[in-house]
């Protein structure tokens, strides 16, 4: 399999941790996130939104979206649960992490940490900081009386969601306040096989 | 079931769409999208987003986020593609309706149509517009050589795009230039037991 990816993405990340706990051998192609100029050359055959990540199988057919592709390669595993309400709230969770999460705590790490242009962003940011503390408030809810998102184990609500939350500091975000999220972060990073988002 | 949901919501007709088509009894309790001041006190136990659609089960168990309701109450039907690859092509086109489609179409809808302060949106809608008309361009170019958006038959990539993108008008979306999805949009409002966003 191949991945068009880029390393410091956690959309990306999350494929390469659901790999690694798979222990599925696979090639990485590396696509910038700041200059986008030769997307529609490299992807655009491949993923109509032209983003990384993109998998493409062995015999050539190509998965955009880093939540579809993780679901693929994980479905029969312990990764996804079998009880279809349980697969149902992994799910929520996963749309939860693309609708909330990441438009606000992966979009502010990206305007502080990798832009290189912060400045440009000064106007955007308490607006999607208040809404990235917002979705961190809802995180600490839930997880205030649960050992992982969704039923009794790991699941890719968990990997979904731990993509950009263990890196919300680098964008500013402070997890201070948040003990459940962090003995979460914890838990998920002790898990047989993972790999840190720089490997 | 009961569902907590708002009548003019895109996200919440995916879910009355789908129990139409399966011919599903159910409960309707509607929730305001401009007055939000009473959502933690009605929802806050249901769904840590505080969001409209939510769905309660006759048990009691909740589940919010409109794809993963509509996944949870169609799994079992022709909805749900029954090879696990087209299952997760269906998974990308509902992330990619949560990530690129409703942030541009449905809230531009939002703001012209619906928040009666469209003039306190000016300053956003140019960019939001232009991201709108570059999914619309994403959903022409797939849709060019397809009759539905994955697969052979009409599944819920094709209910959770229809949703928003056949009243992306009451945003001020021109679909002239879209005649691959102009023809989708009537093949999927002919459906048997489709019904009306308004009904």
């Amino acid at each position: 399999m191949l991945l068009y990816e880029n390393e410091q993405s956690g959309n990306c990340y999350k494929v390469r941790l659901v790999l690694a706990y798979l222990g599925v051998d696979y090639e990485r192609r590396q696509l910038e996130v700041n200059d986008r100029s030769n997307r529609r050359e490299v992807l655009g055959h491949l993923n109509p939104a032209l983003r990384v990540p993109t998998l493409v199988l062995d015999d050539g057919r190509a998965l955009p979206e880093s939540n579809a592709i993780i679901w693929y390669l994980a479905q029969d595993t312990a990764l996804v649960p079998s009880d279809p309400f349980v697969h149902a709230q992994m799910l929520q969770w996963m749309f939860f992490e693309q609708y909330d999460h990441e438009p606000a705590i992966a979009v502010v790490r990206y305007m502080r940490h990798i832009s290189g242009r912060p400045e440009d962003f000064a106007d955007r940011l308490p607006e999607l900081e208040r809404k990235g503390y917002a979705v961190l408030d809802a995180m600490e809810g839930h997880l205030a009386d649960r050992v992982y998102f969704v039923g009794d184990g790991l699941t890719l609500a968990d990997v979904a969601l731990y993509a950009y939350t263990h890196v919300a500091p680098e964008g500013g975000f402070s997890l201070d306040a948040y003990p459940a999220i962090r003995r979460w972060l914890a838990r998920v990073a002790d898990q047989p096989g993972h790999v840190p988002i720089d490997a």
